[in-house]
């Protein structure tokens, strides 16, 4: 193979690429000043509150061996290690669901030797690490990332899937554990006698089912009717972090009679305590493991440096998206290499390792090309309305702009700029020129607003502060400890149900459930291109496919000691893929169902654009400066919740009829 | 006034309009079989569930005074009495929220008094209905009900909204008062010991919100894209008692550990036993009332009969809306007499009096129109497959379908027929004349289907029917003991919520909280013509009026003993309206805000129409004989939460100007 023949070819390339950017990198964050901070504080909450609830769950699996503490460090360890050092500062990284999972299982297996015990747990655990590094540094060195291209859907989604029903399942069993005596607690406590615990438990329902609808709804604030636009962008920015808050406030309005106990809280010990101070001693401890078990750690480092390595890949190529117009290369190759550093450190501290996230990391281009948005607005407005004072003509106007925005732009090819200028030419020029309907003058407010082409503010200072943020929290332990364990749990379950639009296996799922005649409904929406252009029967055996799959992979989890091969099933998934899957279906048929792109074909009635803000305008004739807002709003609605942005086409299937699609698929490439 | 002049004429002339109809009204029940007990049991549910609620109401505002028992047999005994000789029999009636309201200020106020007391309030309570009844023998004798024309929206949506608010107040007073000893018993009892009273409230908010969710949920089951029509059909028609049902019998899972009170259920005597007895002796009692209190007893009889004449009417008018096309003629002078005997009955009995009710008396309509419908879809189809069989030409086999037609729909005139079928002959003759675009040959089941007009089975005997099986609730008694009652409190909000959309106070409330730039989205979604053709501004000052005076009427409900003079302001409103508003709006725009019928605009992007379901069927190919869900789908789209049915047309506003309305109104009859 190619790929092993030029061993470090890939990170050499990375180097090369990135070095050049690295200073602007810097000076690009410190030179946006204060605004800075939006991007910063929203991926800071999109990014802490789950490791937080990861930390709860692994102190609840490993009978609190670890905890939030660990969690939020490896966080914030490994957040500023890859904010200066990485490769993508664009990529977010952070303790996630699998490796949860995986030190779960390390534990249950490290409980059941009297040779290693919970003891030698987090030793055993380091050398897992090493084991992981060791690969990943393989991977890095033989250009492994070459490979992310067969990454298809089919994969991604199946895990995603099983994240879902996972996180379902930790809600669920939080919820019941809410109505029991927690394990090595003594049961004869008046605060564990019947009706305390069924209290405990009743308002864990009323929490979790609380903040699971809350949190739910105010997700889609930016869409809401009412409010100001700041409001619904507030809230739907920030009204999840809001809502853990506001229902822990409501926690302590229960009763005074009831005992303190009531409900249960965050358990963890606070990072300068004892217990949470003798990770230093993990690294002292890796030679007192048996070696057998050096040995045998290399099974479960082969699955996670898998894991990591496909996780890793994914969330970064999501945070690079073509759509964003990133001008920086990527650097895959690279940042596995700096992955296995990560991993190595946190495994020698004996905290878990973290690693590239979604959604947060595409949420984080996002944002960055919101404020971008807001920058280069503002000066060409500015620039603009000079023009039109000083009466210049609308080219010399226009002409004025390309510059301006050229300048701003540091670093793209002018050419393709003046292309992606052209809708604004158009609309500054159209005072001259007069042809066909007319459109009315320039106005640059408006139109400026509606010609932007998409730019992001690349850089590493968003992602440096934030990492220093989760690890601040650090100090707010005291703080954080008082959250009521249910308000997680239900903090789980919004994790789960705010992952399935968009994941389009979980679409098939449901269009099964749709009688033929209420099929109509699905194209007067918003679709997926595969409902137009696959026979209905070839998409019902693909998903059931997937679905038998998927309860496999569920199934897997469920093995006592061997649930650590759970990510096996998907290394073989993107094998049946390639190899079996093209023999039972058209590769046509195929291509449409595992697309790598989100294709979506706009409903039969809708007519979702930027030209409805123009009408809009008209409409009601009121100024509002804050048209980011709009397209905040018009981004949620073109991204899936994994991050991921949706190709919008019309559909090319006049009479919608299911059975025919088009001999040439406009998507060949 | 001519009213007054002809004492007996409106009363002679529904008689006169009635009796021959009569016997058609039981032959016609009978002659359906046993498909009239779909739409039998459709309004039982939707009548017997609230007079449940309201009873529990009742109980707990009246110390148990009153109580399901009492409800439900005033239900019963009144529906039975209607239905055999009330004018119009799609009216359906029962005991409603202003009754509770009115008996409650009964209550309160003879309790406060020495010598009536909580023995003699029933007494009392008989006194305020003979008056009432009197007053309502003058009413129809004098012809008021030809003033029900000035009944307009504003005093009519007030009062529902009012209502609206009572509700919710309610809910949330029950919720409020699981957590507190019920009046009346032992404090010291180990049941209502701190944990117990707390558990119990806990275990209310679980069941209340639980209700409200899922009621709220299947209401809508129409519309849903999961799960076959039948299904879907039965969920949203039994949804609601369904889910009363689901969350009762979740209220048995609770934890033998958990006393048997806990949660509360439903408190009411059984109808034979001895305190539910003592009714029987309320008539001998009348005269042991101090005299003074028999005059007093006429100022609430006031309140009361106005509040009848009013809600009857309105209820009796919304359920022969000319869209239902019913043949026979109306009743209200004649009906209004009725309930007067039927007031004065419940009074000698010691129960709650019954008058019309909304929704359900619109919805008995409905449902009887969907059962016509199926009745004459059949016969027809069978016709047209008969005549194509033989191979008669299609104005034969028209010829024949229109004979049928006539003589199932017998009653209707010949030549308003030949018009209503016209669109039917069109798609039959198509084949023939193949002019402009072909449509394609005529296919009975499809085209008969859509071009059916709307036919109502007008009968006596499913009105009948409910009553007899809301009487035979009182044997059930034992079985709706088991209910918990912040099932009811949940009910309650559901009953609240589920009544505001179509209101137009409500959606005119949210008009004002939607930023001018939000505005167009209420364009894009159907909406009341009041949106396009009055200017912003007036509506905001005629909503706020509106509001204020809603909260007026609320603080009147407040007041201790006065509060009984609650209906007083809405009489003085329908004053305000004809009298005063006209000062301050333009007529035309107070015609649009307060017009007589719900008129709507279609959305500029929707198209929702019958034409959907043809699009729809060669979409899917497939064969679903249960068309009338979908014209049951259409019809719950068209109509509101009251039942009134919407008036659709499209824009004649092409720009969707706000502040541009046409010189000339097409509605201006």
């Amino acid at each position: 193979m190619d790929l092993v023949r030029r061993p470090f070819r890939g990170i050499a390339d990375d180097v090369k690429g990135r070095v050049p950017c690295y200073r602007q990198d810097w000076v690009g964050g410190f030179r946006s000043g204060f605004r800075i901070l939006a991007p910063t504080m929203y991926i800071f909450f999109a990014s802490a509150l789950p490791v937080i609830a990861f930390g709860e769950q692994l102190s609840k699996d490993t009978d609190g061996a670890l905890s939030t503490v660990e969690t939020l460090a490896s966080t914030a360890i490994c957040g500023i290690i890859h904010s200066i050092l990485g490769g993508q500062p664009m990529l977010i990284v952070g303790v996630a669901e699998p490796t949860v999972i995986m030190y779960t299982y390390l534990y249950n297996f490290a409980k059941g030797r009297a040779d290693l015990g919970g003891q030698l747990y987090l030793a055993w655990a380091g050398w897992v690490c090493i084991w992981t590094a060791c690969m990943l540094f393989l991977l890095a060195m033989f250009n492994a990332s070459d490979v992310i291209s067969r990454f298809t859907r089919i994969a991604g989604e199946l895990f995603g899937m099983l994240i879902t029903v996972l996180f379902i399942q930790e809600a669920i069993k939080g919820i019941v554990s809410e109505f029991s005596v927690p394990k090595g607690e003594d049961q004869n406590l008046p605060l564990y006698q019947f009706q305390w615990l069924y209290t405990n438990g009743l308002l864990g329902i009323v929490f979790a089912i609380g903040v699971l609808y809350t949190a739910l709804k105010s997700r889609r604030a930016r869409a809401w009717r009412y409010g100001t636009g700041w409001f619904r962008s507030f809230i739907a920015d920030y009204g999840v972090p809001f809502m853990v808050l506001l229902w822990t406030a409501f926690s302590y309005a229960v009763p005074s009679k009831v005992p303190s106990g009531v409900p249960r809280r965050l358990f963890s010990p606070l990072p300068w305590e004892s217990k949470s101070l003798h990770h230093w001693t993990v690294a002292k401890d890796l030679f007192s493991v048996p070696p057998v078990y050096i040995f045998a750690a290399f099974v479960p480092a082969v699955m996670v440096a898998g894991l990591y390595f496909f996780d890793h890949s994914v969330a970064s190529q999501m945070a690079q998206q073509k759509e964003f117009n990133l001008k920086n290369p990527s650097a895959y190759h690279y940042d596995i290499l700096v992955l296995g550093f990560m991993v190595l450190i946190c495994g020698l501290l004996g905290i878990p390792p973290s690693n590239g996230v979604l959604p947060q990391s595409p949420m984080h281009t996002k944002s960055l090309a919101v404020l971008k948005k807001q920058l280069l607005h503002k000066k060409m407005v500015q620039t603009a309305k000079e023009g039109i004072r000083i009466q210049a003509s609308n080219s010399e106007i226009y002409g004025k702009m390309q510059e301006v925005f050229i300048e701003m732009d540091a670093g793209y090819n002018a050419n393709s700029v003046a292309k992606e200028l052209e809708k604004l030419k158009d609309a500054v020029m159209r005072g001259e020129t007069k042809g066909g309907e007319s459109k009315g003058p320039f106005d640059p407010e408006k139109h400026i607003e509606a010609h932007l082409p998409v730019r992001v503010n690349e850089q590493r200072l968003s992602n440096l502060l934030q990492s220093v943020m989760v690890g601040a929290c650090l100090g707010a332990m005291p703080i954080i400890k008082k959250i009521p364990t249910s308000v997680l749990w239900g903090y789980f379950a919004y994790m789960a149900i705010d992952s399935l639009p968009g994941n389009q296996f979980w679409e098939r799922i449901l269009l099964l459930f749709i009688t033929p005649r209420r099929r109509y409904k699905v194209l007067e929406g918003d679709h997926a291109s595969f409902v137009e252009l696959v026979p209905f029967r070839e998409i019902a055996v693909f998903t059931l496919f997937q679905f038998a799959y998927l309860m496999l992979c569920f199934g897997v989890t469920w093995i006592p000691i061997a649930g650590i091969l759970f990510p096996l099933p998907f290394f073989i998934l993107i094998i049946i893929r390639q190899h079996l899957l093209p023999k039972f279906f058209h590769p046509q048929h195929l291509y449409e169902l595992d697309a790598a792109e989100y294709e979506e074909i706009a409903g039969v009635h809708h007519d979702r654009s930027l030209s409805f803000r123009e009408g809009d305008t008209s409409y009601s004739g009121s100024e509002d400066s804050r048209d980011e807002v709009c397209d905040a709003e018009i981004l949620d609605e073109l991204t899936t919740s994994r991050g991921e942005l949706k190709l919008r086409t019309v559909s090319f299937n006049e009479d919608r009829s299911l059975q025919v699609y088009p001999e040439e698929s406009p998507e060949t490439q």
